[in-house]
């Protein structure tokens, strides 16, 4: 294994009408996740390909059934009307730079393979302020769907970074042509935030002409916030820790398994 | 010398009946490495190839008889009726995330050499609080193997990490289609706990039909304890340190020394 | 995408006469960006090509249309009577040293091929306290470039180090026979200082016997020190965080834009 | 540039007999690099090639004529009725792991080149407490060695570790045959102590059999002191400094200078 080696198990080759891709890797706040994960769930996507990288963390992941996995990220489809869809997400993001950029491009390689002309990443805007009613912020590299994001409810932002894959994928789409746009949630950043995923969510299923139950996000944004206390508390214990429990999301639960 | 450089450097090439591996990488608590160090020291296994990577930490270390040798990991192994045992130890884990993945495959590649299709790897479940009687807990890559924990006392998981060594070789099994499986002994985390490693042989031994006498095995864990304080004493009195006293085993003592 | 990827993006191939490079990358103080941005603004120079390196950090720049595009340095020229001017600024350096070499070699070789003979960085000389008329010191790859430092008014320098793309430019450029030379500002380091970047101005311009109107420097300075500010207090507020607000010049908002 | 890109830059090929390499790197204490510098000083070493890696830190150092260079490791040698001698020293060491073992690699390959058969590091065995006559430890690869360490009054060791370029070197030569040994000056680690180093220049003069004068090398250990306290002070001004005042030798100061 030299340097960044990314490989990729596909469980099987979905047929997909003109797909577009979303995702959502956890990041700060979990506003992504959260919404890529309900999404999964009521949408009934499967699973239909993993992807390890030797830039991930070190880890295992050890699954419901008690058996044990490298950290990895996952594909989703699910079949629509117009579009059929596309998640990406997964257990981690990557240590390094440089492992980003790798990844990144793995997925734009996939994504044109997949025939993916537009991809939309679902990220947090933290403002350290806690907000009853969280506003949507996106950009893009299209200037078209900056100028429509105002239909969608989407207010434009005209400066600031976004880090990690969330943008990187993103940036990494526009040099191959495809459409990249972010959508982020306002949130506080100090809890895990289903108003936040909540918005971001609206906002993208008007984009995308779907509609899904949020009744069950706000239960999941509480189990979630519980499993990263319970982490954080045995992550305070230790210092140099073998083991410590995650957020483990009920989409890797329903997973497909992993067949090598 | 490109990225990561592994070298295996074989003193004796044993002819193995059936073998498999099992691994106590140097971890939180010495749970792993200091039961696997008794292991070795009492079925009196023999040193048959170091390995080295330069993404080990950049250090040489000094032996017993006052030579020195770089940072490395090394096999052993030991005859056995139903299957021949192998180990895998060393001084140190590699420094980065892709050192481990480049590690893990390697030692997969020689396990496949070796036509070994099952490991097991020894490690601490970390609690934050002493306990007389230590639970021991286990993953693996096959689900008969879960299934079948509860034999061997052995509690089964169904969210968290396994991170390190420890648990990256039981994720590179499985993408070669080798059983792997970790065994971890519940610990605080704060002392060297022989109770612990103790409690994880004590598992391991009833899956492999094996009986090792476990009298020494607390003095064993109360001098790694003392070798462990004098290096952070030492450790705290500067900041930038050339020079420390690190953990180092009866197991390596007795080793047959390396041949270039 | 294997290690240090760099990519080169051209949007135009500009004819030049005898150019000569000038760098200016954030660093400490700004002091060397503060007067690139202003060069480029009031010389009017034109963007002509992008770069991208997998050792930046792995983020996306929202730009002032309210699109997005990867981390980025970008090329500008500008035409004069005896030597034509190349412009180097951006977004950020890499993130390793690797990446720092990596980047410097592959702008040394965009030199080589514009025939570029001679480089000027723009750096912060450090001193920790406050200076109304802030010297300006220089260092060169030419003894004779040194030795007629005195008539621009730049003080020479005979031990330090100067850490980054500002430093290892000059550096690559002796190893392939081009003339660097580091002209650095006295600052505080505590501030956005528009002094000090002044007074780089005025030794460079009197070097490249150039004159532009420095009357806006000091509201860009504030500027600037405005923008880092709401930065600065918004990493505060978060540990992790997805989105900040980076410093953003009027040389990126004048900017060509990106074309794929 | 791929990865680790070490360049040689020979500015003489000298003829060497029966040639030993000493090495001392900056490390804690500055053991090692006082006496070599104290040793080149002394014996009129004269500078024969310099070694340029991409792992070393991204800086420019400044030269005592005011020029600028790249951060690089010399080698320097002196010719003796017995064994020519060759010396490597420099202004830092890799800042990676992966660096430290490529460097050490290269170092070897030239050492082959020369015939060179036997290599000293000489380096700092700190105990946090001062000491007015230090002691002086020693370790090799060869048992030999090690068992004549006592005629030099250089003590043994059976536990510990060596890091950074002063133990890797001497772990590499023994992978090529090269017998390899550490010298190392007991001191606190508080300050560049000129006993230390005294001590184990004496032991090594005893086992190479030349005298040196001992006189100037306190008054060098005093004025190391004074420049790494004021660029201590300086980096305590500044959180991410992009100029400041390193240690820098008199065997730099005397060097031929680099031809490209």
């Amino acid at each position: 294994m030299i340097d960044e080696k990314i490989t990729i198990e596909y469980s099987s080759n979905p047929s997909l009408n003109k797909p577009k891709l979303i995702c959502g890797l956890p990041g700060s706040g979990y506003v992504g996740k959260l919404a890529i994960d309900h999404l999964i769930d009521k949408l009934h996507a499967e699973k239909f390909a993993d992807v390890y990288s030797s830039s991930f963390p070190p880890q295992v992941s050890i699954q419901q059934n008690g058996t044990v996995d490298l950290v990895k990220n996952s594909f989703y489809f699910s079949k629509h009307d117009e579009h059929d869809l596309v998640f990406l997400t997964g257990d981690a993001q990557p240590v390094s730079a440089q492992g980003e950029y790798a990844l990144a491009e793995e997925i734009i390689q996939i994504c044109k393979k997949m025939n993916i002309d537009e991809i939309f990443t679902l990220a947090a805007y933290i403002t350290g302020k806690f907000s009853e009613s969280p506003q949507v912020f996106g950009t893009s590299t299209s200037k078209d769907v900056v100028d429509g994001f105002s239909k969608f409810g989407i207010l434009g932002m005209n400066r600031g970074n976004i880090t990690g894959m969330n943008g990187v994928i993103v940036g990494i789409a526009k040099q191959s042509s495809i459409v990249g746009s972010c959508i982020l949630g306002e949130t506080s950043g100090y809890v895990i935030d289903a108003k936040a995923s909540k918005a971001v969510l609206e906002s993208l299923c008007k984009i995308l002409k779907i509609t899904i139950d949020m009744s069950e996000l706000e239960k999941r944004a509480k189990d979630t916030e519980e499993i990263i206390k319970t982490i954080q508390a045995q992550a305070a214990a230790q210092g140099n820790q073998e083991h410590a429990i995650p957020y483990k999301s009920e989409s890797d639960e329903k997973s497909l398994g992993y067949i090598s």
